[in-house]
């Protein structure tokens, strides 16, 4: 993939990472439109992707005026910084801490256990990884509460889509394609009532709607990688 | 331990953690003095512990009039958002952006590279761990270059000790006082002259010096575990 020069920005991405998906979500929140969106092939990465982030040579990076921002979670606070527009951080310091640390609880507890489920191939082996990611999903559900400026509050950001709602947000495609495929629940409505209706809401918010990729995309996906692995249809 | 009501600011610790370390630092970089520490032991964590950080249990937690900051460099990036005093981060969002990839690099890549090292058993198990944890201070080295505005400059935040100087900071005398013990040179000077460099000049730096432990204290304590998990005195 030849660069184009002197592009004023630029994501590389993978339209199905939960991790670009969590930028693009980001991009929408901020009003930041017009930028170049890259699908990368991550079986063949582009020379553009190798120089930009020759540290991970992983996607989402964002190009700004030729400069590269990686990791999603630096992206979202660079787009939130850099331009103007709806915030996406707390303005106080200490919302903001505990935004900072609901965002890193997501990526390293939730997600890292829920996440070996959409790879488990018996029965037996979902029901066993399913159980395992409850108590991160109970953790959250309550986070949603203390994370709220007050109760009721629709988002994790209080009214708006805020910097919690798009770490999670990132994946709650998947999370509704794995429920799909696998028959399970895991925002459980009668469980996770906040949860589940925050899942409803972030779903079906104009500011991020566009950036969020279709569930029956995942679908199709989710069905080929357990096709692959398992080496039999589901 | 009663919790003494009221108290400003109180920084729950344990004096040898890396990210406690790192806190302390960031702490005396930015002038903030005054504050309670109190040391945890962490074979019976105070109630004050596990109810300011129910989620990790872990320390550090910088309670701040009563509002606890829980994991370390959310807490560094606290601080710097809280307290007036010299800038942790820089101000440019580009630049920021960068520190910001530079300190989830030295926890997520740096750290677990080389901390295998001071686990190891037998001579073989040490020289395959270290030569496993030079690829991630071969990056440190050119990231060093990277971070600084400019060429020349004397830490990772350019004049002053910033965000990526305290991140590597926490560890240093843990990587000095393995080195002593086991005879090896991390950040070797031949090899990586600009990390040596910075290794002096940090540890040399009046702000941080209080706030860093004795490597002969963790010395001390490293020949005491290598003892206990050999069964014989190093």
């Amino acid at each position: 993939m030849a660069a184009a020069a002197g592009v004023e920005l630029r994501l590389l991405g993978e339209c199905l990472s939960p991790y670009c998906i969590r930028v693009k979500q980001a991009l929408a929140v901020k009003g930041v439109a017009g930028y170049e969106y890259v699908e990368e092939d991550l079986e063949h990465k582009s020379e553009l992707l190798l120089s930009s982030n020759p540290v991970h040579g992983k996607v989402p990076v964002l190009i700004h005026r030729g400069a590269p921002v990686c990791e999603s979670l630096v992206i979202v606070q660079y787009v939130d910084e850099a331009w103007a527009g709806p915030a996406i951080l707390p303005s106080d310091p200490y919302e903001r801490s505990r935004a900072r640390f609901w965002a890193a609880y997501i990526d390293d507890k939730f997600f890292p256990s829920w996440e070996p489920f959409f790879k488990s191939k018996t029965a037996e082996d979902r029901a066993e990884t399913f159980k395992n990611a409850i108590p991160a999903v109970e953790t959250l559900e309550k986070a949603l509460t203390e994370c709220s400026s007050s109760e009721g509050k629709p988002f994790f950001g209080g009214d708006s889509i805020g910097y919690v709602d798009v770490a999670l947000g990132g994946y709650l495609a998947w999370i509704k394609a794995v429920d799909e495929v696998a028959g399970t629940s895991l925002f459980d409505e009668a469980k996770f009532p906040r949860l589940a209706a925050w899942a409803e809401r972030f779903a079906a918010a104009d500011a991020v709607r566009d950036a969020s990729p279709a569930v029956e995309d995942i679908v199709v996906f989710y069905k080929k990688m357990q096709a692959a692995e398992t080496g039999a249809e589901h």
